[in-house]
């Protein structure tokens, strides 16, 4: 038996705890037992998405909660403005154009983070914008974008802040109301540690009011459903039963641990490897003040295939992290480090990389990577 | 540790190999390794299914596959039928009305199933008829709707037949091909006897072409997405991995023991049931004739308490069986025999059943109840 390591940033490793509790007997849905479940799971939500909005589950996976940011708010014609740099914002992109939206896009460099002000400027400009879309933490180029500049520009305009954290919410920080974020969409798979299959979104009021006159044809991720629901402390159609008893657990746990112990964990995790990555002389995809502490992005060195390097790391080495995504692939690879996540794991996965990196070719000192994240991480 | 008994007509008891398999580490799902399960999935759905057509797998709870079948088929104004005799039938005619279909609407008293002739005469007075909307089993009532007839009626017609097999898929005869049924809905936690998170339908060619048309916004539920990656052995967003790899275990497990014992094990345990009640001289919800053998809806006798025996049974004696839904809150109970459910469970169930009706003051012969169901079983 071969031990298996998984550093992508989504599914991301499932603590013993979790894996338990997937495991235990089924319990119906319309039941006492389950109805405190969803109870402590909503309090708790309300913890990790830092707000006292209402927070929804959906049986689906992220994509699907982004499909409730849209669907509930944005009808035909309605301008949005979407910050685009990357493959999760261009599913922003899709969605809104599915909705017909009248876009404006402001595309930023795949690597880049937007410039708050380009969206001051057009929310200036254009007091007709109903929502701007935006990616907290990019998961396909390890991209962090300033939400709280963002927040601050949108808070007091015509238009409400929807943001996908599917990769970043419980990784990094994100003040829902402190900051004013009207819509925050997130998944299972990332910094909640559960199989994929649970989709959220929490809703502010002034995002509720763009809810309540939207024209869209919806059903199953309709808000004003799911609201009814909620408010009985139940859910319009069965739930994802098994994986909203597993997410329980989780809460428990990441409320006893607190955000500020889980955040400062990813951001040692984060700074030690992407200080291991100069040492062996490779280059990240982003500056080191736009990189996200969720996932770290970094530049296939010439000469290398990054398809071939990605592949031989998990299938003879047994170490999963992620290629590049559409013109990424084989330009870079991606190190997640959040969730389950430990410092054992990203040390096998440096020492497993300089191998196979050394194998293809790759010229660095021998056994930097390893000195240099156990220096980081001790 | 008291043992739990889950007669309830979905979610359904676990194998313990499913809730092994859901408790196994997670994998990766753009690997080879899980498109290999997946390739295996979808093999052993067709079987399940009795299709050759394509079987696309949603991470959504049954009702997000009903919507994807009305998003994908119906645009505004288009003429469906919608059969509805029960809360299951209704919600093909609520999800028909968001899209805004034209409806005519076929009401079928509660309990009672439709006449295959009813909807013969519609469609012959009316070509432009795009789509109908049945339910194999109504889960509400126990009802089971004779497909067979609907499709040899629909076959000729311009209309497509929609059929929401979600408590009967892999627990009754559904022939998909050989009726000619063209789009075939299901979840994961009935007959498939995993916890709900999946979504299923099949598509026939006649369907495909009313999906290239359709005009609806849709995204996640989008079929020409979900076809394209399909195609390539993937699916257009992060699936529910856990619950699939689970559902490879199911499947494999229900090909080698064949539909037509497991269709015969469920026969024989609802006949069993459903005698059982008679004896004890309860009323039957539907006639024999039209009674489903994955649920079996019983009237609550004169003077008992419906919701007060669900409610005792279950938490007092850790049997849970289902209550009525809707106007017939009360007035009916259900007891599942579809999945894992076998002759012990229902044995502890009736005579559980037994016990508490007894206290609840109603009269009828000492053990008959256990006495029907087990000669019935031997």
């Amino acid at each position: 038996m071969q031990k298996n390591y998984l550093l992508t940033p989504g599914p991301t490793p499932l603590p013993p705890y979790v894996r338990q509790a997937l495991s235990k007997e089924i319990i119906h849905h319309r039941t006492p037992q389950f109805q405190a479940i969803l109870k402590d799971v909503e309090d708790n939500l309300k913890y990790i998405f830092q707000t006292k909005n209402d927070v929804f589950i959906f049986a689906s996976s992220g994509t699907g909660a982004m499909e409730a940011a849209v669907a509930n708010t944005i009808s035909a014609n309605d301008k949005v403005i979407v910050i685009e740099g990357g493959k999760f914002g261009q599913r922003w992109t899709e969605l809104n154009k599915v909705f017909g939206a009248d876009i404006e896009l402001v595309q930023v460099e795949w690597g880049k983070a937007v410039e708050p002000e380009k969206i001051k400027e057009i929310l200036d400009k254009d007091k007709s914008i109903k929502a701007v879309f935006a990616t907290q933490c990019e998961t396909s180029t390890g991209v962090v974008t300033d939400i709280q500049a963002l927040a601050k520009i949108i808070k007091d305009t015509n238009a409400i802040l929807i943001v996908d954290a599917i990769s970043s919410l419980g990784a990094i920080d994100l003040k829902t109301d402190e900051w004013s974020v009207d819509m925050v969409v997130s998944g299972s798979q990332k910094g909640l540690m559960l199989p994929p299959g649970l989709g959220f979104i929490s809703v502010s009021a002034k995002a509720y009011k763009l809810i309540e006159t939207c024209k869209n044809p919806r059903y199953y991720f309709d808000l004003r459903l799911a609201k009814k629901a909620l408010d009985k402390n139940d859910t319009p159609f069965t739930p994802a039963i098994t994986t909203i008893v597993a997410l329980n657990e989780v809460l428990k746990n990441m409320c006893s641990e607190t955000l500020e112990v889980i955040f400062a964990r990813n951001k040692k995790l984060a700074d030690a490897v992407r200080q291991t990555m100069i040492a062996l002389g490779l280059e990240l995809f982003t500056t080191l003040q736009d990189t996200s502490d969720a996932v770290t992005a970094v530049k296939v060195p010439q000469g290398v295939d990054g398809v071939k390097l990605v592949k031989t790391m998990r299938d003879e080495c047994n170490v999963a992290i992620a290629g590049g995504q559409a013109h990424l692939k084989g330009k870079i690879f991606r190190i997640a480090h959040m969730g389950f996540i430990r410092e054992d794991d990203l040390k096998v996965g440096i020492k497993t990389l300089e191998e196979v990196l050394s194998r293809m070719g790759y010229k660095f000192e021998k056994d930097i990577g390893l000195k240099t994240i156990e220096k980081f991480l001790n």
